[in-house]
């Protein structure tokens, strides 16, 4: 009998929000890894803000997916066959497996993953893809300075915990911002952040800035951008001169659907936004890190000794289960998560 | 009897596009030098689009004019009395001294002018403010590499004509924007240009980027931002990853009223622009020369022999009187010179 796997393809393209029916839970026969390629058994799948970008038809990173294909996405998991030297089975690999419970890959480009050394599912979150950006995006593109100021949004999230505590190892003053009081709580108690914001409790941006004001007498030096949207409207007017502004996402703008703006953003014109930058002589990079993977053996020498240390804390939220993917994707892009979200595959 | 001098003061603070009514020419007694002082009579005066933005009671690089005040620039004039050691009389000095006939300033700070070393006006255009803008914005955030391609708008003012100038002498295909057949030639033809792009022939965004595209057929790299509006739009879509935007200047935007945007940059929305900053990992720089006095010796070093055997040409468009200062002023604005815009006030 032909054993059978479980994959999760693109039903159609969203219109905004995604929903349940762009999915499509599929069944098909486990493959057979031809010569140079392995087999993985994945054992934990990745959820991230950017995949959202892939569903639309619009120019993002990388190509867009076809509607029908696999949705795309980073895992762990175990070699459960082998047809690549040096490739044995046993061992476990991080690649972009994408949404389903088996891959046949090259394995050439796999990275291998030491179960001993960290938890597998650090692979995908403080040591992986979402640790790795925000440490490059502050060091490569804030330049962080002992005594400046530093806000960060989605405070719990993989990315911007990352940010907060690096920030704070290097002596700046730290203000999340995150979504409801538990988060909050969370990102100074776990994380170590100076203070919290919840924007739930403020409904426009004049309001959120008011509190961001509060919280950063001194003005703001480094914004690391992963939201967008209303906290991006809060903090430019704080921005101080010679502030810096890496952008490694914009996840409010999201579901406006490719390069369109919902109604509330209407007041972040291009002008104004483009006028700060002039005359507060900002840095903004954008960047991919995907294109630093050079950078990556540093970030793990850094980083690796703090986790186990104590100094970097972990947050993880995990659900089981590649069927419930979708609910947790959809959850994730409201903020429902907390920690790195992930989906135990086996 | 009192000698007289004249001097142009802000009558009121403009609504839009500035108007003769907005300043008001004022005679008053010749002041004397204090110690420390000189007493300058000027000879040019310099007029550039920032000063537009001193007119405003909004947050700009410096503090808003106060309406009364003596409108603010930079002159270059000869030391007609001195009470400060090290300068003499007969000595040219160029610095702060207004839209005024005469001066009374500490001399710290005044820069000497040879007058056997080039024509006096050049401190103030090609080997002034304008000229060390475009080299230092070009060569510290555009970071020019031979073979790029690079678009510069204003092509013929001090500000573009000096970025074009380098980035051909660097390898670059350089593409200039200007406002007419006859500065489109001159760009070309007098300033090196590969092309130029008269954006009057273009009456939409959309338009004028087909004709970027067609004199860009690999991509922009190098976008030096010194007009905002209409062109930042055409140009945007057409950066290449890794690109970089040096922003020096919004012209288009001055006359919007501070942050304002008038209606026709409705498309260029936030989102859209921060978004083409993330997906195209562009670097984005604002910056005021004011700050980087430190590189003068090295831009004067570089461009001096420059403009000495060719390769960097110039255009000064002079307008004679300090009454006809508001006028020339205004048409600045709307690009009616052709060259550094100054005011001969002897």
């Amino acid at each position: 009998m032909t054993e059978m796997m479980k994959q999760i393809a693109l039903a159609s393209r969203p219109d905004g929000a995604p929903t349940p029916a762009n999915f499509r839970l599929e069944e098909l026969p486990v493959p057979t890894p031809a010569a140079g390629e392995v087999l993985v058994r994945v054992h934990y799948m990745s959820l991230d803000p950017y995949m959202r970008g892939r569903m639309d038809d619009s120019k993002s990173y990388a190509a867009s997916l076809q509607v029908g294909g696999k949705m795309e996405g980073g895992s762990v998991g175990e070699i459960i066959a082998s047809n690549a030297e040096g490739f044995e089975v046993g061992e476990f690999v991080m690649g972009g497996f994408g949404w389903a419970t088996h891959a046949a890959v090259p394995a050439v480009g796999l990275a291998k993953v030491d179960p001993n050394a960290a938890p597998i599912t650090y692979s995908l979150g403080v040591l992986g893809m979402p640790g790795f950006t925000g440490w490059f995006g502050l060091m490569e593109y804030g330049k962080p300075k002992s005594g400046e100021t530093l806000v960060v949004a989605a405070a719990t999230g993989p990315v911007g915990s990352m940010v907060g505590q690096i920030a704070k190892s290097l002596g700046l003053r730290v203000i999340g911002i995150a979504g409801g009081p538990e988060k909050c709580k969370m990102a100074v108690e776990h994380f170590g952040f100076d203070e919290c914001i919840d924007h739930y409790a403020y409904a426009t941006a004049s309001e959120l800035n008011e509190a961001l004001q509060a919280a950063c007498p001194k003005g703001i030096d480094i914004y690391f951008e992963n939201v967008g949207g209303k906290v991006l409207e809060a903090v430019l007017p704080l921005m101080n001169q010679y502030g810096r502004i890496p952008i490694c996402g914009m996840i409010a703008w999201y579901n406006a659907g490719g390069l369109g703006a919902d109604a509330s953003q209407k007041g972040l014109t291009g002008p104004k936004l483009w006028r700060t930058i002039l005359v507060n002589f900002l840095s903004v990079n954008g960047f991919i890190i995907s294109n630093h993977w050079d950078r990556l053996g540093e970030f793990h020498k850094t980083v690796g000794p703090m986790i186990a240390n104590g100094s970097v804390a972990v947050q993880e939220d995990i659900t089981e289960g590649l069927e419930n993917a979708p609910d947790a994707f959809i959850k994730l892009l409201t903020g429902g998560n907390t920690g790195k979200a992930m989906v135990k595959v086996i």
